[in-house]
This record gives structure tokens, C-alpha cells and sequence, in this order.
């Protein structure tokens, strides 16, 4: 795997996640590492994001959104760094369920989402992620099921 | 219960679904009936909702922000329901966890969310929530926990 | 597809779920039902089932048990209707992943599993379950996905 | 919190986890570390617990149900490390819903459960679970949310 190659890939990845994808841009939603044993995605509160607004919070769909999203970050990451596979040719990821436990009250001014692969076969993957607040709160973790191919 | 009393706490209700709570207006939530058996919220099919460009169909964090929204709907125009609540009054809804089944694609121009009440406790409820798309297919169904009060 | 055919799939689906696999033979799970539509499972309480002696319930484990093996006896059953399959050939059957929610303690001295297919692929499927008491009284809801095949 | 109290705690855990609770008993678990970091429940494979007699692993339900189990555990061990409980008070513990990943094949001779608390309210504590088997492989994952109290 070239350094090139990978570059590319992530170029590529950068762009779907940040720009294709029109509810991902409406969310802010920032690759923060490439790495595939902990990629991050981040995004900063603001207000459209707010689901009590006497508390200035999180809106539970904004965390249950960005940790789908992270879940499958993750997964296309990994498949880029096994595989001979160019941008042109990523597979297609289908979420097949998600749960969400809320676990604190999401404030905070930043947020990151990171996601850990605890199932990777040829036709389904799972992920366990986790979104933090700038003070290292853990706000929410997740669990997904995905199809791939 | 008068119809008066009731009239009021739909006018809020309505308000505090569809103005106060900023993400919700993102997502173009309008309550579409306040039937306590039955309640819908409906939302329209817009440019920022997509999570795939090429297929144009709902992002997966649309869905489940929508059927977490109708299921603590579900539980407070219950309450409204049953008790002597005033529209000052109304308790405090925390989504403990959710899970959502994606069962077919996102696709439509405008989409209903449905919630049942399965569990309904002084401190906790249970909610089974459906989104059907405009052709009557069922896109999702999902399942949340609240902490009540 | 003839009744012939059929009736020796029921025959070999119900050894499988009642004989076969130990753990259903302990839960004394039964077959109740073979309509594809309306698969139904039933067992008795027993004392070895219990999981609060003070209160005479039913096991958290049980319950989940239970569930899982009606939604996967609901899959086999509906491929064995639709195709030309014959008993030697089931498609293997693997859990993804299960949740539960637990509704009402689980009393009574007869409990019936019923699943309903809400997704059907070739390589997916997800059922949502159900189990009542004698009473009619619903105890629990799951849903699970399955790899098929 | 004295050490005979703790010894005396512990003694009531492991006679409700080992005796009073039948399903347990019949599942063979055992309580093999009180450390309220990091609580430990174990079992040995036995004929009784096998789902696919082919194969020779574990039954689903099996899985699922000691993680509730494990789950469970920690929240009274936590509950009994923290404050002046006697052994007599031990506070009611109801799951509200239980999810479980199943991510390889329950293959072993022994099984190690684990249950991290990543909430703990006055009324809602929520837990996150691991199955390993004795080659240190994760069988399984699972996440459950308690009523306290």
C-alpha cells in the first residue's frame, strides 16, 4: 500500500464525509484522524444542533446521527487500509440497526465521535463508537450493524 | 378534562415540537396529529435530509432523530392526556436509549412517524415507533426508553 | 409446493427446535404453530426458570432466549414455505444482534413467542417479537437481525 | 466501610447469584471476582448450553442471559461498595431492556463475563458487557439499562 495511494483514498473519503453527504455538511461534521484504530470525526455546537433549548443540549438525533456516521467512517477506513482498493471502487455500507445510550446531557462547545470495528466479516461489519464533549465527557455510546458490499 | 384545557396544550405542544426545539425545525417536523392513540409527526423530503447523493434517500441520523422525537411526543401528549397538567407543567423527557431497525431505503417526498407506547410507568416509558414513507412502505422502526419526570 | 413436502419440513423444523438444540429443550420451548404468518412457540413455568424466587418471574435470560429462538424459528419457517428447500438443505441461521425490552414481570403459567419478518433479504433478515403471558399480557418486545444463509 | 461488612456483602451477592436465583444455577454461574471495577462472572460449557449441537457452542439465550446477569451484578456490587447497605437492604434491580452483539461463535470450555457501569443515576444505571471465552476471544458484547431502587 503506497503512502500515494492512501493519501488519495483519504482525499477521497474526506470529501463524501464532509461535502457528498448533504446532512453531514448540516451537522459540521469534520474528519479529525485517519486512523484506522481510532478515526475521529468532529463537529462544534451550534445553535440549529440544539434539542432543549433551555439547556442549550445536544438534540439526541444529533448524537444518534454522527455516531451512525462514525460507525461507518470507520468501517470504509478499514476496508481502504486492507485492501488493494482505489476511491473509485468503496463499497456500499448499509446500516442495518443502531442503538444509542444517552449517557449525559451533550454540552459542550466541540464534540468528537470515535468508533471501534468489533465485527468485520465479508458481508457484515459491527462498530461500538463513542462521543465525547471538550472536556472528555462521555455523552453517548453506540452500537451498529452494517451490511457491506 | 375540558376541550379548552386540551386546545391549549396542543397549541403548546405544537410550539414546542415544531419552534423551540432548533433541530426539529431543521428537520421540518410538523405534528400531524395529536390522536393520543395514534400521534404522527410528518416531515417533507428536502436537499439537506439526504445521506446518499446518488440514491437521494433520508440520512440513517434523519431517521432516527425523527422516531425519537415522535416517541417522546407519544409520552407527553399521554401525560397530557391523563393527568391535570397544565401546559406550565410539563414533566422532563430523557431519552435513555433508542434503537432503530433501517428496513428499506429512505425514499419519498414526505414521511410519517408514529409512536406507541408499550411501557408507561411513573419513571419510565417505553415507546415502539414506525416512519412510513408517502407510498405506505415502512422505511424504519425503532425502540426508546425515557426517564419520565 | 406440496402438503406432503410441508408436513416433513414441520416434522424436521420442530425436532430441530424442540429436540436438537439442549438449551430449547430445557427452556421446554414448543411448537405451537406453523403458520408462517403467525409462528407461534409456547413453554410452561417452571421452577427452573425462575430468575426472582421472591416474586415467582420468569428469568431475564429466559425471555431473551426465547425471543431470539422464535425469531430465528419465524425465518426458517418462511424460507422453508417460499422456496423448493427441502429439510436437508436449511440455510444456516446466525444471530447478529438481539434487544429486548422488558415490559411486565414475567407471571403466569404458560408464555407464548410469536415473530413477525419486518425485513426479508437474501443475506438480512430482522424480526420483531413478542411474548404474553396466559393472561394475554404482554411481557416483552424484541427485535433481532439474522445473517442468512 | 469495614471489611467484615464487605465480606458479609459479599456472602449475600454470591448466595443470590450462585443459589437463590434458579435459572442462574442451572446456567452454572459463579461469581469469580468482587472487585467493583472490574466484577467477573464465570461458567463452563456443558451440554445443556449448546444452541447448535453441529457445532458445539453456546445458545444465544445463554449468552444473552449471563450478560444481564453480569450486568446486574455490578450495579449491586457498586451499590453495596458505595454506601452503608447491610446486607438485608439490597435495592430492587428491574432491567428495562438489554441488547446483545453477537460477534463470533461461543466456542470454549469456560466463559468469563464482564460489566462496566457508564451511568449510574438514583434511579437509571446503564451498563456495557463483554462475554470472553478462555482464549481471551470476545464472544459477545452487551449493553442493558436498570430501574434502581
Amino acid at each position: 500500500m503506497t503512502t500515494l495511494r492512501m493519501r488519495t483514498v483519504h482525499a477521497v473519503l474526506r470529501r463524501v464525509m464532509e461535502h457528498h453527504i448533504a446532512f453531514n455538511k448540516h451537522l459540521g461534521v469534520r474528519v479529525e484522524s485517519f486512523d484506522p484504530q481510532a478515526p475521529k470525526l468532529g463537529f462544534d455546537m451550534r445553535p440549529e444542533l440544539v434539542g432543549n433549548p433551555a439547556r442549550q443540549i445536544l438534540h439526541g438525533g444529533v448524537i444518534s446521527a454522527v455516531l451512525d456516521v462514525a460507525g461507518g467512517f470507520a468501517i470504509m477506513l478499514s476496508i481502504a487500509s486492507d485492501a488493494e482498493i482505489t476511491a473509485a471502487k468503496f463499497p456500499k455500507l448499509g446500516t442495518i440497526d443502531l442503538r444509542v445510550d444517552y449517557l449525559r446531557p451533550g454540552r459542550g462547545r466541540h464534540f468528537t465521535a470515535t468508533a471501534r470495528i468489533v465485527r468485520k466479516g465479508s458481508r457484515i461489519a459491527v462498530t461500538h463508537m463513542e462521543l465525547h464533549n471538550d472536556q472528555g465527557e462521555l455523552i453517548a455510546t453506540g452500537g451498529a450493524a452494517y451490511a457491506v458490499g
